[in-house]
């Protein structure tokens, strides 16, 4: 069976251009002015890489879920084997954790409204197969689907087949993850242009006091490339697998800005973006 | 015709040494302690390279001439050609236009004029030709002259020729840059040591609210590198061409720092020395 593929006849650009949110009921949350980079993000990236035994392991990700926090809440480490790991805590005033279940779903099906994300880095959005399931529970409607996103991480373009995984394969007990009270986005993360995977992330967002946190998490390169879907390993599959298997620094430092950017500038509309969704008449 | 050369026994060194200011009416405005760094330049630091498409390029650099912000004002992008953009905003509370235009003329002269601006990186200036015509407008003054300056970006030393070229040479509309309002200090960046070029800058001045503001915009290495005046590629040259072809982001850092410590030091001091200059009863 192939896997399917982003349209291939994609043409891209960033930022929004005149008449492409003509008639979009959410066009008024296009803001391409970022929110800051929060003190804490500012200080991870100060203090640089930090000693690996500090990072949470993929293996323990499901640790999230404990009240407290861990040693590593923001920045990086890198390690021997290339792979390197990110971690950034996102303060969410507002947000429930079932809103960001319902935003990993609606967001996937237009261009547009992934661009409301992130309007300085992401390009492009395809969900193969659409919508979905519109009468199941938010997280069932992105689980096991794929997103194919193009995005800007620092000022390199990547073309990306984001594969939503069950929480409870990485080791996470579902029935905690009431979405009133936590929700946890789990991923791998793989090339859309070639069958590679190269890494896995996990949102782990619960409630507190005003809102939602959100810990981001992500386990990239060395150990965690791997051929996607039994592909058979091709010079080609090789030569981009290469390219990912020793991660350094700048990497390191463009995930931490991107995500800590991305989650700042979603937790500033999301609450009224998911509350006029139900008026709007559409998807 | 040999294009000139600055001194080739000239000693330079970093910092004034006593007896260098004796006699200078200028003397006081020597202040070896920079003004911080504001706030946004180190939130551009933090946030690292920028998607190429977010830069303002080389060919639309009039467009600093239009009222509204470019969408990166402050920070730096990476160039798959290897070249480097860099962008930084300088408030200067009580400077106007006219004052900077008076600046690029008047320290280019003498070293120790030209170490007021960055003590802690500047090390040697000289003008072919002398001070010019002084009964021109300022800009006049500077335009299509050349200063030889050595200098400190970040660590490493440089010995350049700065030529600076009128507006209109990249698009501006000289008839809108009134000093009073508006100036555009536009400069082709090389070496003064080899007949090599390897960018371009712009420093775009307008009145604001109580000053002016300076929107800094430097076009480095990759496509910007070429022979200066017909002079024909040696080893030489293409060794010296080859160390700035491939930017990254050390030194496209190293070049945020740098403009953003000079101009918010000389915003500090520049009303008061130009405010003297008349009646110092020199040049």
């Amino acid at each position: 069976m192939t896997e399917p593929r982003p349209d291939p006849a994609r043409q891209t650009h960033l930022g929004m251009r005149p008449g492409e949110l003509d008639g979009k009921w959410y066009a008024k949350y296009w803001n391409p002015v970022m929110a800051p980079l929060p003190e804490h993000i500012k200080e991870a990236l100060s203090l640089g890489p930090q000693a690996p035994p500090l990072c949470l392991g993929l293996d323990d990700a499901r640790a999230l879920d404990e009240a407290a926090y861990q040693e590593l809440e923001n920045g990086y480490s890198l390690f021997d084997d290339g792979s390197m790991h990110v971690a950034t805590l996102t303060y969410m005033p507002g947000v429930s954790p079932e809103m960001v279940d319902w935003w990993f779903w609606w967001h996937a099906t237009e261009t547009q409204r992934y661009k409301l994300w992130y309007p300085r880095a992401h390009l492009y959005a395809e969900r193969p197969g659409g919508a979905g399931e519109q009468s199941a529970p938010y997280r069932e409607r992105y689980v096991d689907g794929t997103s194919f996103v193009d995005e800007y991480v620092g000022n390199v373009p990547g073309r990306l087949a984001i594969r939503f995984v069950r929480p409870r394969s990485l080791g996470f007990d579902e029935g905690r993850l009431d979405p009133l009270k936590a929700t946890a986005v789990c991923a791998r993360v793989g090339f859309s242009d070639v069958p590679l995977d190269w890494g896995h992330l996990v949102h782990y967002v619960r409630r507190v006091d005003g809102g939602a946190e959100m810990r981001s998490r992500f386990w990239m390169g060395g150990c965690h490339v791997a051929p996607r879907g039994g592909a058979s390993p091709t010079g080609e599959l090789e030569r981009v697998a290469e390219g990912v298997r020793n991660l350094g620094d700048a990497q390191a430092r463009a995930m931490v800005v991107h995500c800590a950017q991305e989650m700042n500038h979603l937790a500033v509309f999301l609450p009224e973006l998911f509350d006029e969704f139900p008026r709007s008449g559409s998807q």
